[in-house]
C-alpha cells in the first residue's frame, strides 16, 4: 500500500492534484453500487481529462503494475465498473473527458468523449433533429455504453450500441500507452480486422452514427392470454407494420399488481379494472412527419383490431406516451414490497414462452416464499427475470439467491440462451461465465486478452480459464 | 510439392476421392477471378461437406504445414480466396457445405451452412415474406459474404452483413482444428468478448438476422447540379423520408454515356436525352401494404417536387424498378469502350464531395488518356472509382494505374477514408494495408492472428507489419 501511495504522488505531479482522489477525499460514489449497495475500496480514483493524460495514467499503470478500473457513469449493474474489496486497485475515472463532442450532420455521426453522458449527447442532437437511439432507465456516459454495449427498450427498432459504434480511440495498457486510432466515422471498411469490437470496453473517444428523431410516436398496452399469443401478436405486427415497430415489452400480472398498489397516481389502462396475466406494451414510431398522410396511431388502432379479430389480443388500449412508459418502468415498488433480485437474460425468441414457463415453474416448486416476476424486452429476445420476497413474509435467505441463479442459469444454457444479454460479466456474473462460456472460447479470450493486456492491469473480470486469471 | 501430393492421398482417404480435386481435374474454376482473368495455381481443391470434414482438413493441413486458402462461390474482387502462384496452397472450397438451411420464423433468423448461396437463401426465406437484405451483383456464397462482410446498394437501409450476423460456427487453424461453437442466434448477448467479430473471414456454418420483405418500392433517377446538391438532397430525403430511405446511389455523366452507347434498349429516363452531368438513384421501400394508405411512390414524388423547387434537383423521374437499377447496374459496357480498372474505396460522406473533385482532378492532370468515373453508394459514403482508357486511343500502360492508385489511396488516407470499403484486403490490396494502415493496428492484428493461427496456414492476407508475416 505504501509502495501505492508513492507512486500515486508521482500521478498527483505528472496530472494534478484535484485529479487523483485518495479515501481521504471521500471516494463514495466511486466505490459504490447504485443498483445493491455493494462498496468495494479503491487506492484512488484518477481522472484524466483527455487521451494523453489517459495514457499517462496508463503507462504509469504499466510500470507499477498497479490495476486499473475504468469507470464512466457508474450505472452498470455488474460490478464491472467498481474496484474490488481489496483496496490496492485505482479506478480510472473518465467522467471528465469531455473535451470532444463533435457532430457532423451531412456524415449522421457524433465523436464525443467517453465522459460525456447520454442525456447530454441527445441534447445536442436534438437541436439537429437528430437522435442516439439508446433508452434506458438511468443516465450513462458514452464510454460505459460501449464498454457495456448498452441495450435497452429499443433494440428491436435500432439494435444495441455495437450496431452504431463506427469509430473508436482505444489506449492500449502496455508500455508506451500506445494509442489505436479507429475514429474513422466510416460505414463502411473492410481493410483489416475489425479491431474496435475487441474494445467495446476501454474507454478514450468514440464516434457512433445517430438517427432521426421521430416524429410520430403511437403506444400501447395489449392484454394477452399467454407468452404464445404475445409471440402470434408480435409476428403479426412485425407482419403488417414492421418498418415502425420500436418497442415489444413483456409484463406479468405479478408486476403490474405490485406496481399499482404502490403507484396511487398509476392508472392501468384495462377495463374495469381487471388486470391481465401478462400483458405488452406496443410501440410504433417514425420520422414521417403526419402532414405526408400516415397515422402510426392508426396504423398501431388497426393493428391490434385485426390483432383483437385473431384472438392475439383480449384488450388493448393506445394512450399517452408517458403514461404508458410509466406502467414499464415503475419506481421503486418492489423495494416497498419486500427484498428483490433481477437478473437479465436473453434466449432466442422462438425459446422465450418455454423459457417463463420453466422460470416460474422452478421458483414456485423450489423456492418457497419467493415470487418470480417478469419484465421482458420480449421483441429481441431479452428478459429481465426477477424474484421477490414480500415484507410480510418476514426475512429470507439471501443464499437461496445464488442457488437460484445457478438453477435458472441452467434452464437458459439449456434454451441456447445468454446469462448476460445487456450487463456484461464483471464479479456479479463471472462465475457463471466460467460454468457456462464454450471452453475454447474462454481459452481462445483468456489468450486475446493476455496480448492485450500484457501484465494484466485491466479491469476486474477474467476472460480465460478459471484460476488462469 | 511431392510432399504434399503424398499427403494428399491421405486426404483423399479421408473424405472421399471426389472431395480432393488435383491439376489433373482442371482446376480453373477456383484459382481464376472473374474480375481481372488473374489465375493462381492450386496443388488441390479440397471440398468437405460438414464441419467435421472441416475440421479433418485443418487438422491435416496443421500437421503438414500446408497453407489453406478458404473458398465461396469465388465472387471475391482481392483475390481474397484464391490461391497464390506457387501452386503450394490448397483451397478449401465450402462449395459443398450445405447441410443445413433452418428458418426460425419467429426469432426471424436464418441459419445455413457455408456453401449455400445468396440466392438460395433468399428463394427460401421468400416463402415466409422474409428477405436477406444484401443487394449485389454476383451471387456469392454466405460463407464468402460473412468473410469478406459485404455490403452492396442497400446498405445504406439495411446495414452490412456484420450487422445481421447473430452466430457463427469457426473451425481453428490449431493441432485439434477445435470447433467454437457461436450460433446462438441471441440478438443480445453480453456474456464476454463478441469473438465471432474475430472470424467474419473463416467458414463454417453461420447465421443471421433477416427481414421482412418489402411490400411497395418506388424507384427514381434525380439529376443534380453538383456533389453538393447530391448531399442536400440526400439530406432532405433522410429528413423528410428518411424512415423509408433503403438506397442511394451516385452516377457521373460519363458512366451513362458509355452505359447509353453500348446498350440501345437501356432508355436514360432525362428529358430531351440530355444527360446531367451527376444523377442519383433514389429507392424507397417499405413492408407495409399500399393498403394501409401510404405510398412510397407518392412519398418519393413529393420529395423530388420539394427537392426541385429547393433547387436541389434539375429533373427527377421516377421509374420502374427493374429499368431504374439496369442503368445503375449496367453490363460489360467498360470493357466494350476499353481497358477500366476499379477501386472501391469510403471517405465519411461529408467528404465524399471533395474526394470525387481530387479524384477527378488528379485523373485529369496528371494520368492522360485516361478517363475517371465514378458510381457510388454514396448514401453510406462509398464509392466506386473507376479509371477508362478507351480502344479508340490505343494501348495504355497497366503500370499506370498502379501509380495512379498509390496517388488515390493518398487522397482516400487524407480525407479519413478507406481503401477498402466493401471487398476485403487480399493480395490485390495488401500493399496499401501496409501503407495506409495505422502500424499499431498492424501490430496489434499480426499479433492476434497468430495466436489464432499459430503455424500461419491460413489464409493469403498478411495482417501483421509489412515482411512480419
Amino acid at each position: 500500500m505504501t509502495a501505492i501511495l508513492d507512486s500515486l504522488a508521482e500521478l498527483r505531479h505528472a496530472l494534478s492534484p484535484s485529479q487523483v482522489l485518495l479515501p481521504s477525499d471521500g471516494l463514495d460514489r466511486y466505490q459504490r453500487s447504485a443498483l445493491d449497495g455493494f462498496a468495494g475500496r479503491a487506492a484512488a480514483v484518477v481522472r484524466p481529462r483527455t487521451t494523453d493524460e489517459v495514457r499517462v495514467v496508463m503507462r504509469w499503470a504499466y510500470r507499477h503494475r498497479i490495476r486499473v478500473v475504468a469507470q464512466g457513469a457508474n450505472t452498470g449493474l455488474v460490478r464491472g465498473g467498481l474496484p474490488d474489496e481489496t483496496g490496492a486497485t485505482v479506478v480510472l475515472s473518465l467522467e471528465l473527458c469531455r473535451q470532444r463532442l463533435e457532430l457532423d450532420v451531412v456524415n449522421r455521426t457524433v465523436t464525443a468523449s467517453a465522459g460525456h453522458d447520454l442525456g447530454r449527447l441527445n441534447e445536442e442532437l436534438a437541436g439537429h433533429g437528430l437522435l442516439l437511439p439508446v433508452d434506458v432507465g438511468s443516465n450513462p456516459s458514452v464510454g460505459g455504453m460501449v464498454s457495456t454495449n448498452t441495450g435497452g427498450a429499443k433494440v428491436l427498432g435500432f439494435g444495441d450500441v455495437r450496431r452504431r459504434v463506427l469509430g473508436l480511440e482505444v489506449v492500449l495498457p502496455d508500455s508506451d500507452a500506445t494509442v489505436l486510432n479507429m475514429l474513422s466515422g466510416l460505414r463502411k471498411d473492410n481493410s483489416g480486422l475489425d479491431a474496435k469490437q475487441l474494445f467495446i470496453g476501454t474507454g478514450g473517444v468514440f464516434g457512433v452514427e445517430v438517427t432521426a428523431r421521430p416524429r410520430q410516436v403511437a403506444t400501447a398496452w395489449a392484454a394477452v392470454r399467454d407468452d404464445e399469443s404475445a409471440f402470434a401478436l408480435l409476428q403479426q405486427l412485425e407482419e403488417s407494420v414492421g418498418d415502425f415497430l420500436t418497442s415489444y415489452e413483456l409484463t406479468t400480472r405479478n408486476v403490474l399488481e405490485i406496481r399499482a398498489r404502490h403507484n396511487p397516481g398509476l392508472r392501468l389502462p384495462f377495463p374495469d379494472g381487471r388486470v391481465p396475466e401478462l400483458a405488452v406494451l406496443v410501440e410504433l414510431s417514425t420520422t414521417l412527419s403526419s402532414r405526408a398522410g400516415l397515422s402510426v396511431e392508426d396504423l398501431l388502432v388497426d393493428a391490434l383490431d385485426r390483432a383483437a379479430g385473431l384472438g392475439q389480443v383480449l384488450d388493448a388500449v393506445v394512450g399517452p406516451h408517458d403514461d404508458m412508459w410509466a406502467i414499464r418502468h415503475g419506481g421503486d415498488e418492489f423495494g416497498r414490497e419486500g427484498v428483490s433480485y433481477w437478473v437479465d437474460v436473453s434466449v432466442p425468441r422462438s425459446r422465450l414462452a418455454e423459457f417463463r414457463r420453466r422460470f416460474f415453474g422452478l421458483v414456485e416448486e423450489r423456492f418457497a416464499g419467493w415470487v418470480p416476476l417478469a419484465l421482458g424486452h420480449y421483441g429481441d429476445g431479452g428478459v429481465h427475470a426477477g424474484v421477490l420476497y414480500p415484507h410480510r413474509r418476514g426475512s429470507c435467505d439471501p443464499a437461496e439467491v445464488e442457488s437460484l441463479r445457478d438453477e435458472l442459469y441452467d434452464v437458459v444454457a439449456d434454451l441456447g440462451g445468454s446469462f448476460s444479454a445487456e450487463h456484461g460479466i464483471g464479479p456479479y456474473n463471472q462465475r457463471f461465465y466460467h460454468r457456462h462460456k464454450d471452453p475454447a472460447l474462454q481459452a481462445l479470450s483468456g489468450l486475446l486478452k493476455s496480448v492485450v493486456d500484457r501484465r494484466s492491469i485491466l479491469g476486474v473480470a477474467d476472460f480465460g480459464p478459471s484460476g488462469q486469471g
